[in-house]
């Protein structure tokens, strides 16, 4: 019966968690055995015979992770119930040959990085199939007035289509953060022990680059007994920046879907429920998930960090928790892209409430514009700042328009003529070079895309 | 196919995880709904048979895991499955006493607080166990005299038991640490919504009471919809800090252990394989296991912690991590006990090591004492500490033992009778109080054992 | 010129930041020695004329930093400089007596604690003040309804005191976990080099008992050469949770102050400026700059937590980051309770706005009581929770009041008389036990304050 | 009287702490307002007199940081206060342009950034320089077997360079890490309020361009109020990422400077203390304070990733913290590499410690050539491990030589000549491809190294 969410079935997709299941990981260690041993093989460290035999065997589906269970409760060793379990099934003559001038933690980190890649593979393209969401929703809203807010506050007008192109933009850097990372961590090492390519002597480099190119990984250039865990530490930080930038998507679209503002709100299954209490709220609930799940994703950067100063060639305590860590980032940052690709291109998007919440404080949040119009008209600043935040609050206590108030007032009102003023509260008139921004962000989303697809 | 070690089987004692699986936790969430119907109906909240058939039921197998997945499948719900499931299988006239009064999270939240009592009883005694087996192995070691290193050097003498007491001595305050918070996070919440006790009215905090006598938790003072999350960051760091006390141990051990010093090993299984390349070493891995879990413990505080600030009386932002979090925390700590309580009382200790370790540096550790001596006969601090360092330097270029250095030098030699400086050279005269440290650590863990039965 | 805004200034009150600066953390340690001398001399361990001295000395001002730095400069030992200067000053007979059995750590760490004696002492009468300002507040508004929300929705009614009683409760809380672990933090060592009570012999235990009363500390029962650092992690904890409900009434404040909501504003300072460009805006920044700092506060139980792994008798890895922990996380903390007892008292609570945020929904926030009376009235939890949700969405789109809804819809409206909708639809009906509970923790509170004081 | 050890002199260089000092912040904010002015005139978006007044001022010295914090004493908003105090100097007609356009935070961010561009300048040339020290000591000892640990045991054989060509690599890695990183974290901001360009109309994206050349920096794609914090926990990752590295070689140099061990020791200052209780030892505190300080450097992370998920177009919560978190990281950064670059060059290395540590365990150390040795003979693996296992545990009981025991065994004896045994326990044939490794790296960084000066 189980018990975490992702073993339950609760979080996870099955492309992703197919990687990291034990049969499945399996199957990665026993190409990459093979795939060692065809290298040796070709520069002559091992007999050609025995490698074919080998390759063939690991091939094939002979070695049963039920064997290697067995015979990794008698010796309490996982990597080493994996070879003996080969050579079983191994002729005597190839046998010697299994493994050869490996260490286990060669397997176990090359493996990891065979998964990375394939996780990575799945990873990128969400990544840019959500950058080219996020770009198309702010197109769609580039001309869409609203209200921009700072500390809670109505601070100024935006595009609504804005917000989404600042996402939409981060979602490119994390793609060229991975880009750029992946020669990092998607590192291969055949190099032994200790790190010296031991017992296959001074062909050690040569075997480690003909298999990082076969397995499409890249060779490590120098190593203990494992690969350095600041590669580790990387990866996992770019997981947890993902998944931040995913939970600051989350964090707006639960904010803009509150019951006050109302701008927008999450696409709502027929038959969902909202509350057991209360049948009539729609709960952000997808979004609160990511923001749940971006928690963990940050952590594991805390273990990841905590690894990477092991003792001299290396111990073991980096071993248990990267049992979690690995498949948990991988799994939970897949999961929540999947999540936000769900909900941003069937997000409800209110463009009355949008535009009528700008109206809400009366028109004071036009003041930034009417500030700097008075400076340009030549009144000092400061004198310009104190007098809008006098009529501002006035305005405020007597539930005045603030134009209005403005139009009024003895101080303020012969610096403008009507015209001026209307000007100054139409909002289309305060997007200044948004429009370019969004434009630029999704002419470069595309490049990305089609680039990526040649 | 299962992903997280968790639910593989590699860790994991199977009293602790029964606890969390999903179909005991509905035994769980079953037990609260039968409890709180009960309490309902003793206030005249609820009629009798309508608690009675509800409590009945609840009490039944009816109501099977299978089905409430198949609603929750519908509703995305999973607190409203359940009492959907209720629902199905109860008389038309009880079913609308059903949950009455409560909301989702008053279920989660007890069902947590129930897991956590009966966890806490498991651990709590494997902590005091613990404990117990670290303070025997210090008596039997108290007269055993080691070297005390800081930095890593050598820096002077203890008795080998003394490491152990001041770990069982931690491992006390552990056990009190834990008395102390059980008020605060054995926690039972029915106060509804948004923890005004809703639809019970004035009655709710009796309800509530009652409940949590039945319950053997501690109700709530005041919430929201949900129980403060300081009492989950509380109890998160507990076994965590628990867990880092551990690692201190493991480290301990890992050092010790180590091929130069040799001062002890972790008990080495028949057959268990030490390293796949090289067959003759011991590697000391399950004390590196420990340390390796630690740093997941150590990281949920962050995540548990993050919790704290939801928005209003409640955002959903705590939910999903808390799948992990919880269940994570409690069965690696377990894990981690149930580990060292199988190193500790089977440790191969070597004692000749430990005693011909003293002589590694022929003599200089006793350098604080020659030190002292001088002092109090006389001789400036600065004066003597500047000889003792120009001394001890000389000796060890020349490879010559410290204590006929000082007696041929110049300077310091007329201080000492040959028989004073023996006396200064031998390790057992410098125990001082540790042996009263160790039997009051021992004596006071005894204490807490013969209370804690009574 | 300064950086850090601690030290510029910035941050920090008076009161607390003078336990931590330099010269009067020379006065603690040279109070330490003091003590120290005189037990030894009470237990003839050293002469009573070189304790008088010695006491005497420590207590003039002759050993002043500047000399202390001087020293330090050359050995590169800052408590080996505090005890060379000393010697300067005193009698050549007096002097071997200086520092006697201890070790550096001895003074480093009891230093540590004096200082966290005296800063609790602050910090815990500015959490039972606070809790008396929220639970003051909360019977202010016992009787004023107001919008609960979840998930960022309109959830519910209650009496808006209630949101401060359950910030003042968990103070309550914290002032509990303060006094319990008190005895475990605040912990005097004088054990020597490597925690055996070295040349102090077998009076080693006595001397600490007599210090630690002396100095209002509690003496630690086994140590290595250092105070065990889970201590120093659970005091972290302690004041990163207590940081974290200053967060979360911080952010429970900035959501309130939202232009939308509105429902209550921080004080605002005669002159204070919102915002560069925008005049008009009152934004929370005193909340703002709570929930920044509480941020800190969680990251240093990391650090905190790193610490207590050290090897054998202590390695040095703890040193340089506590000369930045201790100090930081007292004086944050400090500077946020002060910033909150600012705030709280000063409060602009804007009732109206309160009561008219209820209406927002126009009724819909009363389903939950709706829901209940419909089940209470024989219809089926399903059946009403569906239906209720029917009507609430058409509603919604109708733009019409949820109480008229009701009364048109054929199938629930035959259930109610328009009494019982007037009642069901009027927010002070629905406190339930809220004022008991707001009263219960104003009591508790109360009380801790009484008991206090005697 | 400073508190925190970097203002009170005992971290940082001058060199570094200069450009994070008060007085020359207020440098780079006006050097950025200059700049700006200058980039509005040549848009015509400003007078082409004013953009001169205002630049010819901030390139005076008549703006002064104490005027500047007695502004700030009554406004409470710190960029505010520097605007103000540039009005103040201005003549009326250019005063309405200064700071045209522009929001606080353009400032703020934008000398983040100048502050990190100055930094890094330095740390990355540091970091070049440390991998060229780690680097040109691999060489030095590429024919100087050693033993390779792993757990803490004797494992294999490595030539003791190999340790520092691992460490030299990640260096380079590190310094690839900011390269690519530069341009997303380098960035400029000059967007206004909410990120729209706001007052300077379409040319926004102009200025912001020109600006940036001028500075430096990169201009940021889109952003709200602020710079996306995306940025800045990537530059805290890469902060921690070099400081864990850091660590890991001070953590090694702290296990091979051990007693028992010996293989190396810190440089130690004459007259430095090692401890004031025992003279003799030499405690490798430089090491320590890296690996301290590294604590802190990894908390930091934590912070920056919780200032992502900022409300709406920004809130404050970042802006506390980053005062602390931006110049910590970098300063103890620097601190850290600079106290490596003192210890690395001067390293005392052992090499007779190093030799005679290889024959600890009396041949053990060789099994794993044996090992294969056998297999290659065509002994099954499984049978060889037995047997070596067998004789290793034998070989220790009886504390006899390996080979001995080997050429001895009725088993094994027969599988070798004298001849192959003699080489396979001779150190030196087991470097494999490890000078390779370490001239490879060597010439990596040469390149580097070259290439970067032009």
């Amino acid at each position: 019966m189980a018990i975490l969410p992702i073993d339950s079935g609760r979080y996870g997709s099955k492309e992703i968690k197919k990687i990291f299941e034990e049969d499945e990981r399996l199957g990665y260690i026993l190409t990459f055995e093979a795939t060692v041993s065809k290298a040796q093989a070709k520069l002559r460290i091992i007999p050609v015979e025995a490698a074919d035999e080998i390759y063939s065997l690991c091939k094939s589906n002979k070695i049963q992770l039920e064997r290697v269970k067995e015979l990794e409760s008698i010796t309490d060793h996982d990597m080493g119930a994996i070879v003996e379990a080969l050579g079983e099934q191994c002729s005597s003559k190839s046998k010697p040959w299994i493994h050869f001038g490996l260490t286990s933690n060669d397997l176990i980190d090359t493996t990891t990085s065979m998964q990375l890649r394939d996780s990575f593979g799945i990873i990128e393209s969400k990544i840019l199939n959500l950058a080219l969401m996020l770009s198309d929703t702010a197109i769609k809203y580039k001309l869409c007035p609203a209200v921009g807010r700072t500390h809670g506050q109505h601070a100024s007008i935006l595009p609504f289509g804005l917000k989404f192109a600042v996402w939409a933009s981060e979602m490119t850097k994390h793609y060229e953060r991975i880009i750029e990372a992946r020669k990092r961590f998607l590192v291969c090492k055949t190099l032994g022990v200790v790190g010296t390519g031991s017992l296959m002597g001074s062909n050690a480099l040569k075997v480690q680059k003909i298999v990082s190119k076969s397995l499409n990984l890249f060779p490590v250039e120098a190593a203990t007994q494992l690969v350095p865990r600041e590669r580790y530490a990387e990866v996992q930080f770019i997981i947890a920046l993902v998944g931040s930038t995913l939970d600051k998507i989350a964090v707006e679209i639960r904010n803009l879907q509150r019951t006050e503002l109302g701008e927008l709100a999450e696409p709502f299954k027929e038959g969902q429920m909202g509350s057991s209490a209360v049948p009539v709220k729609r709960n952000p609930i997808k979004s609160e998930r990511v923001s749940s799940l971006s928690k963990i994703l940050k952590s594991l950067v805390n273990i990841s960090m905590d690894n990477i100063s092991l003792w001299h060639e290396r111990d073991l305590s980096n071993s248990a928790n990267e049992r979690f860590t690995i498949p948990m980032g991988i799994i939970l940052l897949d999961e929540m892209l999947n999540t936000m690709i769900k909900i941003i291109p069937k997000l409800n998007i209110f463009v009355d409430k949008i535009r009528s919440n700008i109206e809400v404080t009366k028109g004071q949040i036009y003041a930034e514009f009417v500030l700097e119009s008075l400076i340009s008209k030549g009144v000092p600043r400061m004198t310009a700042y104190r007098n809008i935040q006098r009529l501002a609050f006035s305005a405020f206590e007597k539930n005045q328009q603030f134009i209005d108030a403005i139009k009024t007032d003895d101080l303020l009102g012969k610096y403008f003529t009507n015209k001026e003023l209307k000007d100054l509260f139409t909002p289309e008139n305060h997007f200044a070079s948004s429009l370019q921004i969004i434009e630029n962000v999704h002419r470069n989303i595309l490049n990305i895309n089609n680039s990526q697809k040649h």
